[in-house]
């Protein structure tokens, strides 16, 4: 049973990519199944360059459908908030801890310091500027102090007999939970889309940071696996097909 | 800016439905588009009693689409705890009050005394009895204090300039949310299939008493708009078709 | 039971709205459980000024899900080969008339003097032009005569007392069908995105001319339900959010 | 370019699993990240019995995630009236060969003669019967001559200059397709319990013979590829959890 000097706090978020069956050419035989016998899309497979441009063709014109025979399943480590928003992509299947059959660890997510901690301007257009150092201590100071109650709060009603699910009301949506989830890679595209802010966007998105942290670590496994299709995304705006 | 006197604990949820284009004779259409023809299945319109047949046929042999052709929009109140469980059903549409763009209330869950609070028996096979008055105290104590000393850290950093999306990680789950939440009539009673326990139902079911207090009230308003398809629901094991 | 006589060619599509709960205002609402509190974004109820600019918001910034909570169900009659490209949209219901349950009746597409024969251009860029009287003539006397034939044989294929499944092998893809759609007003943003070609489109779209003539009285029906919505879509380069 | 005497008939469909992510093991790993801690669900991995034991237990219970965490694609060749009643399985990824992009070939479908033919009894509970040689000759003599005479017109409208997209529209359903089809094996077993029909079978189905024939193909790579899910499937009335 974990004394209160066990509670940890971290600021990381973890990604780990536990199969997948996903490469550029699954795109290409989906895609060929329509179109063979056209002799300007014919010798994909023996010819780099015209896999390029198939797989540009088909991000450019958004045929999304070869893009989903594609899977890939990745174990994530984030806190709560973070997968209360990963599980509005509802093309995706999803695995998390329960609180109703296990007990869950004393782990709760504090910003780091290179995390802005402070919103300017207006709704659907907010910048995030860095806090200062005081800022940065209250975020510091308030979240150990406040999970470190909510956590003694959950193991005493667990010794007194208190059922989990009962007691894990107390826990802070800072707690981290782990979770599989697997997608297709037309998917994945969707949610790196609005998950992730980079300039060359086609879309503007305003992704909370977390979930932006576990999305570039996503992406980066997807970017080895697929990584024409990948560059394809990026050079069309990162629009999901 | 409310003081810590404003903190509200409370022990219900709310459903409340929106608006609902769904009657027992949107199934009885869409099914005769397939149908028409077939003397043994004409005549439903004029006749209930064909109408009633029409649909526990349906419902017996698992044609469940024509259930699909209807919609309703629920505005529900409960613990994010519950949104948790609610939105892994990804057959339905969801909007929810957010943590980004407003500042949360304090209001959060505290369990009522009939909530049976003490888990007995193994994994998968849980029974929950009452608790002693002792552990209901403990339960209502803990939560109170835990919920109390989150709200004043989140007000803390909000005063100190952080951002609400940064702040609401020391929120606890028992903290209430609303929604809307759209669904037709197949959806929801996948739903009401597994997150209400009944001892007519034809597979066994654990649903947490919380979301099953919202499957509860969503089920009474459904059954007013579509008595026979919820008659035929019942009768027929509580088996979505 | 029908004669040969009975057979008929018809050019065109038709659909009509059987039910719909879908306004703009659901959009507004939905989108306000977010965002209420915000003070840019009060008030929309009161002023027409702000609904256009809230949806436009939504629109611009890609936030799809307040479009969901609308249901729109339509009656469409048109050939075997448009449904199945209209069934490969999987955020929809449907129930179609079945050759299983039904006989198929003898109603049969034939294209309009005015509908584009001939393709021209390569894969991906095809344009389509007139063709000659001749080319029309040639179509029209083909398609007549091999329908004729097609069914001629699953009518005595039927009055041999075989399965209605069994006969309608011979049926052609241009054979009339019907179903009901049920759909809300993303999903069809969607489907009109792909579905239909407007010089203003974002993202270029090549739909077979007859499933565009179907999304075509399917957006006008939708654009006088919802009309700010169906202005911002147009705006926005008839992109779905 | 095929001369009339190229035209093929075929009674058989064909099923090729192109490649597979699924293995009874994903099923336990994705379950155990729920149940973790809980002693009587430990060591599953080092012991056949509990893997057994675990995924009996999910299917029992309906907990149908876990099984989601699986990808098969399979290559399809069968009847455009198969892809019609295959595609309304919308929890599937597909791509088919298109009539708009190439041109199709003479593949037609004719039942075998140990198909039966006659249909008895009342909607919902038809059973089929053997038809008399007489009526074999008649569905194979009419079919092969309306195919004939379809795939005549189809030639002589692409000869004439005429769009591929508007020549399809004489060709029967009974075409041969094809295409691939990607699912996860709780998708597949929603398909195989709508799609096939068995004695022990706890729901009754009615699936066509043509789409049962390619279930039954589907039915055995699976099982060869997650024989514990697949022996639990069918021990548990072959309902999809």
């Amino acid at each position: 049973m974990p004394a209160d000097g066990d509670v940890e706090f971290r600021s990381d978020v973890t990604v780990e990519l536990v199969k997948a069956a996903a490469q550029d050419s699954d795109v290409i035989w989906a895609a060929r199944v329509s179109t063979k016998g056209e002799s300007s899309l014919e010798d994909v497979d023996a010819d780099p360059e015209k896999a390029l441009g198939l797989i540009n063709y088909l991000m450019r014109d958004r045929h999304g459908t070869p893009f989903e025979h594609t899977s890939m399943t990745f174990f994530v480590s984030a806190p709560i908030f973070v997968f209360r928003e990963f599980m509005r992509h509802r093309i995706a299947s999803y695995n998390e801890e329960s609180g109703r059959y296990r007990e869950l660890r004393p782990v709760f997510y504090v910003p780091a310091p290179e995390r802005p901690l402070v919103q300017q301007g207006k709704p659907g257009a907010y910048e995030f500027v860095e806090g200062t150092t005081e800022q940065y201590r209250t975020v510091v100071a308030e979240t150990e102090a406040a999970c470190r109650a909510s956590y003694a709060a959950y193991r005493a009603m667990l010794e007194a007999g208190v059922a989990r699910e009962v007691a894990r009301g107390v826990l802070p949506v800072a707690t981290y939970s782990s979770m599989y989830v697997t997608m297709n890679s037309r998917a994945l595209m969707n949610f790196l889309s609005l998950r992730t802010k980079h300039p060359e966007s086609h879309f503007p998105s305003f992704p909370q940071r977390e979930i932006e942290m576990v999305a570039d670590l996503m992406e980066a496994e997807w970017a080895a696996l697929m990584p024409i299709t990948h560059s394809a995304f990026v050079s069309h705006g990162r629009v999901a097909p």
